[in-house]
């Protein structure tokens, strides 16, 4: 258990995970996203998260994936691992072999079946981070999950030396400044903000970073806006988070599916050359026309996101 | 895959998993409670339901459940087996596991991470279907889950030959009396009812049966209150629909914690001499308090059952 | 105030208001429209309810209309007058004139624009039901006010004298049967389901009628739905029960609106020659071709409900 | 109908609405209110808002209350009028009432009772502002009212030319980002952020302006706020958002109440002298300890924020 000295900082790509039309995994695809992610300046690299449909993916192809993704990256940047299930006892194997396979730190998302109370879910976090081989995240996100970790939870989950940070997906403006307020006392404490278009307004009230989506296809975008927040350029930051507005009105919303952000990703890296744009059941994948609608976007976003 | 002729009726025990304290499978206890529920006359088992706290179990002790319950069974009753799982891959696994032991149907709540639509569900279960060696029974449980399984999704569902009924724990009447009506164009379709407070209604209405969680400690009232209803006997239908609602009120509402109402069912088979009342994390027990309430409220509801 | 001896029972039809294309009092309509309720043999009329767009009519239509109506039912059956409104002094105000007009007694449902919670509602209704000069009843629908009443909080209530019963338009078959176990220790508080289509189920396991919008078209289908639940007539039952569901398939959710089942009724009195079909701002009407459904339908649920 | 040619900014508070303990209107409640507020720089007053418990008042208060405030304001800042009611005709005769009392500007929520989809939300906004004698300023929120003006609806409704800006109140990050890009192609639209917990990152990401609860208490600090947003002085924006939180945190959420921030809001201002702490019914007072927590708090932030 190491000793958390200052927080994660930065834009951390919850990565996406290539998958072949027959679900099998696909290394190649996966190191030419991740040296795309290097490439573009990004700080981390988060697998199995939401975006990484972890929960879909079979216990086989998660493994395999930490492992190809910690030796390809080989310590250019910290790899967060997603560790996130409803069983406790199969969260705390994958941190093993998460460690094992040289990642820096987990993240597990609160467990997402039956509906937890605050009690519960600091019990849950304190028994865990205490189990697990490498610095441990918290993940909230009550869309997927149905509860929220109140303000107060992550206080007191805070004062643990195993838990080293927060990412919050509740796109809750509200709570989200109260997150921040647990820095007043932790000031190592990471917090980071999960919905790419709260981007801008996290970082210029305090958020260590984001872990945005839209990191994939477009990370040094992210990277610069990162970068401008740190330094106050608000002008930058105005600018690049219009592109970010595009980015999700332009690629994530082109299906009305709940999924159709995860497709939206894929379906740009499929036209980036990355990698094919399969999901893992039971998502499903868009129909053709929303498909053709994120192809041609895209291609604008290319062209003015280069232009920058 | 089977040709369903006729629906599986009565009371299917959604039964409750016997663990040690410190969380190891507890078979002993498992085979007691077992021969409880067949002495009881119920009229089927289902393992790994969310009462069997099927989501926060590793996959070791699932598989042993399994075979344990169909070894101990023996063909007795139905045994029906649940195979709920955000990753279909997992799901179809353990089916082929249950058809192995003996089980005679699986079980498949909707997917419960990612948000659902419809056209995902239909593309779901049909896949799983298609794959499972066993008959598949629908589940829907929107508290749970964040989806319904609309009434026109089971309807197209139920043409699916290896989808031979639903089991509804909505509490929601209105969609329950809509999922009836697909029995009148597949009437071997098997439809139901979850809660144990709506047991009465729902059979009166023409549900097939119910699964129903206090036929873990009373599977005799249970089963009595399904003849009464398939008799038309409404006073003997209100008198025990009324001791169902007690339990509910005096045994699993003893704890404000969602979760209470499998901490009111293992805490009762304790008392029963059963097995051990632990849950298996990340569900946290209830307070001393409620299980003294729930010890102290069991002893009257056992003396007022047994004169019935 | 009144003291209640007995249950409100029956079948309480939630009258729509008829209005005209500027907006309108309909009053020829609204003497038509209760004529044919009457006619069908109906027990009760509820005017300013949900169906009866309450919240949407000006000051002087609602007068009006309690007026009209108890005038012209003179006496036949009761009319209850919803007073439902976030202002308790505006409620108050419409039960003395309900009084004045002759009615018999009032509704309230729970406060609709500030979460409430159980306290506040208990508060809410001692205070209202002590201030109104007339029977009051109390009216829980929580897809329409965020707040649910809880059977503990019902069942307090029931011991003020001035509180006669409960509508319920949650189609909740869990919490119903809860409500119904307030009969035990007040038999005279009368519990009335809302949904339709739960109509059946309801009056099976003890309510004491129904509040069902459907009865504005076919007011006489429901008056024999509840005689023949009271013989426990279940043959009748159940083929009436499925016609009941035929309107709410084939009417109700013509449109996808959440105002669609108001819709529904509507255009079906026009059909029949009753009232013309315009809503109060801000619910809209529904596109035609939905209008055309209904249209098509009604025809054949008119020929089939006339054979029964 | 006024053209819009710039849109309103800065900190627009919701007035609270003083009350006597009979529920009557409390004139130099207040204008010593009206005094405090204008003492502090604020830049404009919203009556009979949410925090003005508007849907709670009887129309004689409301209209007194609306002349009261055009009255003593006289000019000094604009006055604006909430307008809100389920009953469109109700809305508009009361903006005729505030355009006769000389106020500058009328809101409306969208209708809380019935749920509302985008078409309705639209028709319903584009009828309420061509009948409006003054501006209309659109109002989400989504926790009283079960809908969300979705931005595209907003995008829409800013064409109308007399619909001059929105105030949103969801809390929602990336929902108010996407509101800000409607200014894109009609700069002039104002755009406000609700919660006074998102007020500096709002502004930092180009709101024009707050309508700020806290406002009542402490005017100067969230006028202070605003200044240092418009001038990018981004520590002062730190160091009083800090405060603001404090306040959220000390005062709004004394009591779990819904309601608890309203309470919080009076009480304060009994303790300042300015008004006494009722709320109209059906809201109900806070318990005493959380009204002497709310007054303890007070006492040390009013000597911090002095301080700053």
């Amino acid at each position: 258990m190491s000793i958390n000295t200052q927080p994660l900082k930065g834009i951390i790509v919850p990565m996406a995970t290539p998958l072949f039309s027959n679900g099998d995994f696909d290394k190649k695809g996966t190191e030419r996203l991740i040296r795309h992610l290097l490439n573009g300046g990004i700080h981390g690299i988060f697998v199995l998260g939401t975006t990484g449909e972890a929960a879909s993916l079979k216990p086989s192809i998660k493994k395999t994936l930490i492992s190809t993704t910690c030796d390809f990256v080989n310590g250019k940047v910290p790899v967060l691992v997603g560790i996130s299930h409803t069983c406790m006892e199969i969260s705390i194997k994958l941190a093993y072999h998460a460690k094992e396979a040289g990642a820096q730190a987990v993240v597990a998302i609160t467990p997402y079946f039956f509906p937890m109370d605050q009690a519960d879910l600091l019990a849950y976090y304190e028994t865990l981070a205490s189990a697990c081989p490498l610095p441990l995240y918290l993940y909230n996100f009550p869309a997927m999950t149905k509860c929220n970790l109140e303000p107060d939870t992550v206080l007191q989950l805070a004062q643990h030396p195993n838990i080293h940070g927060v990412k919050d997906s509740s796109g809750n403006g509200v709570y989200f400044q109260k997150l921040l307020a647990v820095k007043t006392s932790r000031p190592e404490f990471s917090v980071l903000a999960g919905p790419d278009e709260m981007l801008a307004q996290a970082l210029l009230v305090g958020a260590d970073g984001g872990v945005n989506g839209g990191g994939n296809i477009f990370p040094s975008l992210y990277a610069k806006l990162y970068e401008a927040a740190v330094n106050r350029d608000m002008e930058t930051v105005q600018k690049l988070q219009d592109w970010v507005i595009s980015i999700s009105d332009k690629i994530y919303n082109c299906s009305p599916k709940s999924s159709g952000y995860i497709s939206g990703v894929k379906e740009s890296l499929y036209h980036l050359g990355i990698c094919e744009p399969h999901l893992s059941p039971p998502l499903q994948p868009i129909d053709k026309s929303a498909k053709e609608n994120i192809r041609q976007n895209l291609e604008k976003l290319i062209y003015g996101i280069k232009n920058l």
